[in-house]
């Protein structure tokens, strides 16, 4: 090895979040139960259930105070954290009231991205995290930040390593536990990520960043491992690699988790994560959803 | 950077042949034809572009003098080089009637490969080889060598590097130029082939090394990416990923040409490629397949 590689690795499971949200037709509270329900009996601990956004804004997520209410009655409510996403405090609110014990904000290291996805300035979007995150901090609530955009932006290009750093030390100082740097739309490749996370890691520390890599371009699981050997311990994956682009139709969601488990597996990594059980989850989801499994591993061992 | 990567790196192109192989309709010649055109024209030196193997067995490369004398008057022919792939005597014979200049021929790491493929040991296969290495020599034909089973084999399990690397050495001390450690069936990840290639490596030249990767469960760009972390400047690809895995029925096939250019664009390593003419050629063959294109990479940019 060139460097020590990490002897663990947190996985943060957004298949249920990330993933469905993209997906046209409306899901069951059922189906998605279960799913979650399959994800967290492979071993997954951190599963990312749902988002306290508008139902007009996002249909697939209208549920989400009755999703929760159930998964923390559930079976896996002592042995998983399910946070949620919320984009303000009125989301924070409402997640609240249903019992959400942790929570994740994002904002876009792109101004282009900023004021196009969510109508306002980076700088803007921060303040208006503020009194969520005050909230918070006086419920105890964890709260986790996502920064997309981490390497490129659909309108404005590259996006430049230390302005990704300048905005991921504000959220950490704003008092998020874990940032999590997205490549929202997968264009970069390991000497980005390596460039990314050296600059990054210079203002926060690394145990406190998380990697987020879509495939888009197919180097998602070539980038997690550049992040594995800059000592990146945590990272983001979607079961059977769901969820789109949405600026690329047809275009490849999130690393796969089986292909990220598959990958620590080879590296003796541990994950806790049982891979057959975890199959089986992307085998459900993707039955449910009436679609061949996106991830090449899934359907590689699907036929053995 | 941890390790100095190189700063060029050398495609072989086997989509024509590895790729093509494996479908079951058999292709035209014409087809064939435009396709390697299209991947000349992109910049591809290296097209593998067909094999003399028996049409009993490979019916869809029953074409091969056919389309490798209309290679060798087409208008590439002077800066494209064409190898073909001859599993003995008869079949080099029959392609230097044909006009090739290069050959490859292949060999398994495993024992149980080798018996349950070829029919033989793996000492007996390079017995085979013996009479055609001597023809080449004799003609100043280079041969390349393909080592299958590289990491795993579908019949025994893990292959260990050492029994890989002394038959690299074998293949290399008999007089192949360049000896390609193909994961045939894809298991590998990067810390494997980081074992592989410095257990190869302390036998025979890197130099004299490629890397042959497939993307059976999506880690084939991380595992180039490693192999470059370790000096490798060869890679096999198949446009557009096409090739299967007779081991897995509906797993993806090679490393996709258009996925590794990308992975060395980021890394700012020359191909001497034009992505948006490989991709042209990689929506050709699919249109002609009638497939969807396995690249994700290609999914996404057809779509801008």
């Amino acid at each position: 090895m060139s460097e020590a590689l990490p002897k663990r690795v947190r996985i943060v499971e957004v298949g249920p979040r990330d993933g469905l949200q993209n997906e046209t037709q409306v899901i069951p509270t059922a189906v998605k139960l279960e799913l979650i329900g399959l994800l967290a009996q492979a071993g997954l601990r951190n599963i990312e259930a749902t988002a306290f956004v508008s139902p007009r804004w996002v249909p697939q997520m209208a549920d989400h105070a009755e999703l929760l209410g159930a998964l923390h009655s559930g079976p896996h409510a002592e042995t998983a954290r399910y946070p949620v996403l919320t984009p303000n405090l009125r989301g924070y609110e409402s997640a609240r009231r249903a019992g959400a014990r942790e929570v994740a904000v994002f904002a876009a290291a792109s101004e282009a991205f900023s004021q196009k996805n969510i109508n306002c300035s980076i700088a803007q979007s921060l303040q208006r995290f503020e009194p969520l995150m005050a909230a918070a901090q006086a419920d105890g609530v964890a709260v986790r930040a996502y920064v997309s955009c981490a390497v490129g932006c659909p309108y404005s290009g590259p996006v430049a390593p230390a302005q990704v750093a300048a905005l991921a030390a504000e959220l950490k100082q704003m008092g998020c536990y874990e940032i999590s740097l997205g490549d929202t739309i997968g264009v970069g490749t390991p000497g980005q990520i390596r460039q990314l996370l050296d600059a990054v890691a210079a203002q926060v520390p690394m145990a406190c960043l998380a990697g987020h890599f879509h495939d888009t371009y197919g180097q998602a699981v070539a980038n997690v491992y550049a992040a594995l050997e800059c000592g990146m311990t945590v990272f983001d994956a979607s079961v059977a690699g769901l969820g789109g682009c949405p600026y690329a139709p047809g275009a490849s969601g999130n690393v796969a988790t089986e292909e990220l488990v598959y990958l620590c597996q080879g590296l003796d990594i541990e994950t806790g994560v049982d891979l057959q059980q975890l199959l089986a989850a992307g085998a459900y989801i993707c039955a449910q959803l009436g679609r061949v499994n996106p991830s090449k591993l899934a359907r590689a061992m699907a036929t053995k």
